[in-house]
């Protein structure tokens, strides 16, 4: 029998960092990974907080949400994870938490403006904040709603998921992703960082206007683009 | 004779969470645990840092005030904390902090209003500040009117206490409470996090309103209500 | 010969509670002490980092600034401090901070106004704010005409120092004092926090008023007053 | 051969201070080193977080930027690094992070006004804000571009380098220079709270005008003119 041993303890790791990045008090964020070979994802159960949870806590669910492995109960998020592995090829991580800067701008349900090269270095444009949910969608399935409403905002504007990996959810917080668990982290941390810093230079400049986009378009390249020069390369 | 050890130990333990959750600087915050058994109340004594603190410091005392157990003066809120344990049916914990951002709240003399699920989670509503006490009031009997202030405040917005169970106090600052002392002290640290995202979402969009209802309904309940989802259960 | 060491190592020990409370970053503060016995005042020597200092470090001089023990130059601020201790009967240590909120506020230029009781816990009025110094007094004798400064400013407004143990210098900072050097940090401490609270007060609400006298009142009195009964007593 | 040894463990050590002082997430800042001497300048290699950094990370090149010593790709803003080396005389250090106030006002787009003694101790006038670099700029030599365009700021404003070491870069961050890698690493924990205090201090006060410039005057002559009395002296 596959018990998944190593992607549960890359997602429990994953979810430790959660609490080290102070992202997330108490039980308030959730990590998973997915592996598409096995086709299936393993996630944080809910309501375990961060100092208590161990590698065999992590549940183990199919794609379409059935458990595979485990004995606890999986996030109550877990809805809105598969429908971004199902809807985003590419995706081996989702993380969720309620980092303060991310979520009030989410609960302020604005888009972050790409103010500066902290922004363009991840991403290629403004982070989406979606619109609130209808009050039929949140009755029927709200987290697998959550879910849809992120992948009908980034259709509707035609951004590109792996080009800008991180969203808000209007009036509830952010969620993002990469190619690994611990990316997905690394992007809260850093949509946490772009948040901050978009406040803090509209207190500065309320008449702040956007990074010219070739200066936005060069840092994305030097970071990610064919010619990339940033890093050590392969 | 009873020592009342468990209790005081309990509510020493609930006091140290104050300076660890940084809510409160040398001597300014007070949590008290309330056994319904023994009808007695055990609060922090007066102007003991959180580091000196020991169980035997610990002061119990009747609901009506008077000291059963302890050398030491009891903190001198302990009339609000009384007021609260014999007026709001079913609470074991009570916290008053001066953490800045609900203290700045409290200040600024106005509800917290419900902006995202954060909020939704452990609040059915905004979160009320009271009015200021009368002069005649304050000269009466200060810490007892707070407490009656707090009570008055409530009933007339028909608010539940154990659905909101949190208070701002205007000009002074936050009363919390909940089901243990530890749990008095969570709320409290919740209260803090609401308002600084409160803050924050405000300065982001200053045109900003109320997370709609039927989102915030659905938080409360996945967490609290009769067909409530959220954690392992019971 | 008296090495004044007690009071050495006194005014040492509330120099590192300086960097410990984050109130001073490099060099940027200093803590003095007076001996009115010995009429001597031990102050931190000029630029030597906090965690380089030692209770030989210290220079100990006379009301009138004459060095009495100590090998290296006392801190530049010396004058300001002596100003203080000669003309404010009472004091017995005396704080100077770059701490950011407190700062903020002296570069705004304007008293912080009494709003809640954590300010009145503490001061009976505003923080007063000087105004700047002249073009001359800068000249001639800069540190020393600070001390005036603060010194002119409480007789004019008829603030009582060991009422109200902490002033901003316009465009500077901080100066608090207190019935000992510990003492005196402490008030630094708590006037870091009064500007945070209420810089943040008035970003929630513009419009908020200063807490009502007869609040603020009662809750000096409460800590302070002929009929105090906060704390153990004595 | 010549390996830089000394030159190399400074400089390791200066990028360690970036993540103590929390200046720099992940990989997002970088210091180096000149040896006038050697004529080259030592640097953080692209890429390599800090706690993985050993000396031998440490890259070498020449003052035109090809590579004298080490194994990995040096950090890819050395260009910038290097035009400021050639281009300012008695620079020795330089530092460039993501610090969030100093990228907030950067992403302003304003220069820092000159509020306060703690920025007047350190620059003898506001902290210069850079234009944006021209698309044609952008796409031929960015790196080496942005320091031209430190280069041409502080020219065409008449600015000396020596005396206000550090700057902003229009979108993107700031930069700082000293006598050593330390010192530029100094400057720029300096420059991150002269920015924290400035958009506190409008915050608290939006009609606030610059120190009058006898007081800031005085504040950098009692620390760097000739007749310089702060510290131990020489």
């Amino acid at each position: 029998m596959n018990t998944y041993e190593e992607l549960r303890r890359e997602v429990w790791k994953a979810n430790l960092l959660l609490s080290e990045h102070r992202l997330a008090l108490f039980t308030w964020g959730n990590v998973s990974g997915y592996d598409p070979d096995a086709g299936v994802v393993a996630i944080k159960p809910s309501g375990v907080p961060y100092d208590a949870l161990t590698p065999e806590d992590i549940v183990v669910v199919s794609l379409e949400g059935e458990k595979v492995w485990g004995s606890l109960k999986p996030s109550s998020d877990t809805p809105t994870h598969l429908v971004l592995y199902r809807e985003f090829p590419g995706l081996r991580g989702v993380t969720h938490t309620h980092a303060p800067f991310s979520v009030s701008w989410a609960q302020a349900g604005v888009d972050v403006p790409l103010y500066g090269t902290t922004h363009a270095d991840h991403c290629v444009g403004p982070v989406p904040c979606t619109p609130y949910l209808s009050e039929g969608e949140v009755q029927e399935a709200y987290e697998e709603e959550t879910g849809r409403l992120i992948v009908r905002t980034f259709k509707a504007r035609g951004v590109q998921p792996l080009h800008t990996p991180m969203v808000l959810v209007a009036g509830h917080g952010p969620f993002t992703w990469g190619s690994s668990p611990e990316e997905s982290v690394r992007h809260a941390v850093i949509l946490e960082e772009i948040c901050k810093m978009a406040l803090w230079t509209r207190m500065t400049n309320p008449e702040v206007s956007s990074l010219p986009s070739y200066i936005a378009r060069k840092h994305w390249e030097r970071k990610h683009g064919p010619h990339a020069y940033y890093g050590q390369g392969s």
